[in-house]
């Protein structure tokens, strides 16, 4: 407000705005152009860094290579909207009723998206730091993600860009504003298996190889054990089994084949290849008992990743504390995120606002959490440039 | 031979006669019709037992309630042809060569019933002996048999019908004539059971209660212990899980329902609610461990039975040893037959010739071995009047 040459930026009106491009992944609906069009204007670079299809944008404002570039990631794309006949506002209409913006992507990610990109425009243009602030927005975190963050972290090593530190914006807060940040996520993988035995008559199991018995004796086991039992920022990793299946209806066959699925969320004790190896060690374990053998499919979906607690994790508890009065625990759960990604690029941390309608029927959002949403960010802006 | 008024029943024609009757399941194709125009001349009092469309034929020769009465039992119904092009000789054929008549049904058991009726009528013509001879005769024993020999066994009850011992004509020898007859068969049921949890998120899966957890624990527990260790007569009681299904694509989903089944084969030790009742204990304490409960749905397709050893077995022993050369094995073992019909009404064993060609394309029997059945049947009904 020092400066008066510039009206700031409302993020309410920003985030009605992008609910009402139709971004469904990987659907661009106008939302990066409209991102494109407030930015520009104050000062950042603004490039679309779309590949295979997927549109994502890079924005700069200051110098490429700057010492201290703050960096932000969000993205605009939404998932569908399920029973539209069940929302009570229009999914795509930004309504604004009894204290909420209505709207598929008002929680995950819009509001988010809006409240950096206000906070940073304001931010450069009030008190033009001494560094740079770099905003990365994808047009695919909720759909395959192959082309989306990873893509813009792509272009940004082959171009000699980077970020210092970022800030994820999605939700992480569970009930209560500030609440709760997340400093690393579980690592996410699943695990197929297909036992194969050999089929025979069911009155006569010792001619067969009956491929159940080896997978229940496997998966009993693998359930049984605990992966560990936690660590200094995680909760224990864990294992889930989430099908098997034959597709064997005679009841007087023993099938010769059959498969099971796990899906493990695994904490930084563990990387995918470490429990992919235990794994095939307890299957090659059955194997010998039981004749039976395995073959595996591994799926990752991400690795773990912890930012510890350090300068950059207390800028923003910092922040956040002075804005809410609600001091924010340091958070490993949930799923996953583009954190993910960016954690390869540099220390990133995860602070949004409270998610409890995301991916739902009637998802809304307080317009009162944006604007305090703004706020934070801008403080934290303001502190990284102290 | 001593009476000259009449001509042995050559039971090889009398088998290719039967084979020609297309009587697949249930089907009575002629065959029965062919059996009572055979024995009525011969004095046998012959009653269509049909139920629910399912033909049967119950036949007497002597007396009703006579104090012995010797009675065989089988069936005229087989299963479908398969691929028929592949047969070398048409399956509704009867023709001889090389030694063998061919056809579906020439060794399961047109060939048995067509023995035993021979054996019988001659017998009754050239000795008429002081008891009856009592042929009971299906036309399901390879569908659903719910309204065969058990509906000549109720009939039976409701007229006073009886037999004294029953000779069954399934083929019983693995590869060489005469060498085993079954003196009892184990039990056969089906478990379906059905795991009911609490569906969640594979992410937290302390939250949801996994049904396949409990399910792989129980199923594994289930498959480890034996159920016995074998008894005088039988085997071991076996259980395999013949399928484990869920339809859960989802990796991120844990289900709220699963289901497996398992079949098991028992013996004397054990009656299928017994089975039953330690399943659902085992079941209970999973339960109690997990919180997963359980329903299980129970078919039971045959109790075992035992018809131990003594003289009804040591005169088929006998017969088959003096014409084969070859002293029987008593078995246990195979599959189910109508044999856990007829326990229940008076002691029953099986003996028949070679079986290996059943339900297979180009089922062929040896004509030698018809003979020899024939002349086994003969011997048994002479011993048994003698």
């Amino acid at each position: 407000m020092n400066d008066s040459r510039f009206t700031p930026v409302d993020p309410v009106d920003l985030t009605a705005r992008l609910v009402r491009c139709p971004s469904v992944t990987p659907v661009e609906g106008g939302a990066l152009t409209l991102l494109t069009e407030l930015l520009e204007p104050a000062g950042f670079e603004c490039t679309r860094v779309d590949r295979n299809g997927t549109p994502n944008l890079f924005a700069r404002w200051g110098r490429k290579g700057a010492n201290r570039t703050f960096g932000f990631n969000g993205h605009t794309d939404v998932v569908p909207v399920g029973d539209a006949a069940a929302w009570t506002h229009d999914p795509f209409g930004g309504e604004i009723a009894e204290g909420y913006l209505w709207g598929r992507g008002a929680t995950d990610m819009k509001s988010g998206v809006a409240a950096f990109a206000a906070a940073a425009v304001d931010f450069v243009r009030a008190t033009p730091p001494d560094g740079a602030v770099v905003l990365t927005i994808t047009g695919d975190e909720e759909g395959p993600s192959k082309d989306g963050t990873i893509a813009l972290l792509d272009w940004m090593r082959t171009k000699g860009e980077a970020m210092s530190v970022c800030l994820v914006g999605e939700p992480t807060c569970p009930d209560r504003m500030g609440e709760m940040m997340k400093i690393g996520r579980r690592g996410s993988m699943s695990v197929t298996f297909q036992a194969q035995g050999v089929q025979g008559h069911s009155a006569y199991p010792h001619r067969a190889r009956n491929p159940l018995h080896a997978l229940v004796r496997l998966l009993d086991r693998l359930a049984s054990e605990p992966l560990d039992h936690g660590t200094d920022h995680f909760d224990a990793s864990t294992l889930a089994i989430t099908t098997i299946d034959t597709g064997n209806s005679a009841t007087n066959v023993i099938p010769a084949r059959a498969m099971a699925r796990v899906n493990i969320r695994f904490n930084d004790a563990h990387s995918s290849a470490s429990i992919a190896q235990s794994l095939r060690d307890e299957a090659d374990r059955v194997t010998a008992e039981t004749g039976v053998t395995f073959e595996l499919q591994v799926d990752v979906s991400g690795e773990s990743f912890l930012t510890p607690p350090g300068d950059f994790v207390r800028l923003v508890t910092g922040a956040v504390t002075a804005e809410t009065g609600v001091e924010p625990v340091l958070s490993t759960s949930g799923g996953t995120s583009d954190a993910r990604f960016v954690k390869d690029h540099c220390p990133v941390v995860e602070f949004g606002l409270v998610g409890r309608t995301m991916h739902q029927v009637d998802e809304r959002v307080s317009v009162d959490q944006i604007r305090q949403l703004k706020s934070i960010y801008s403080r934290i802006l303001a502190d990284y440039f102290a």
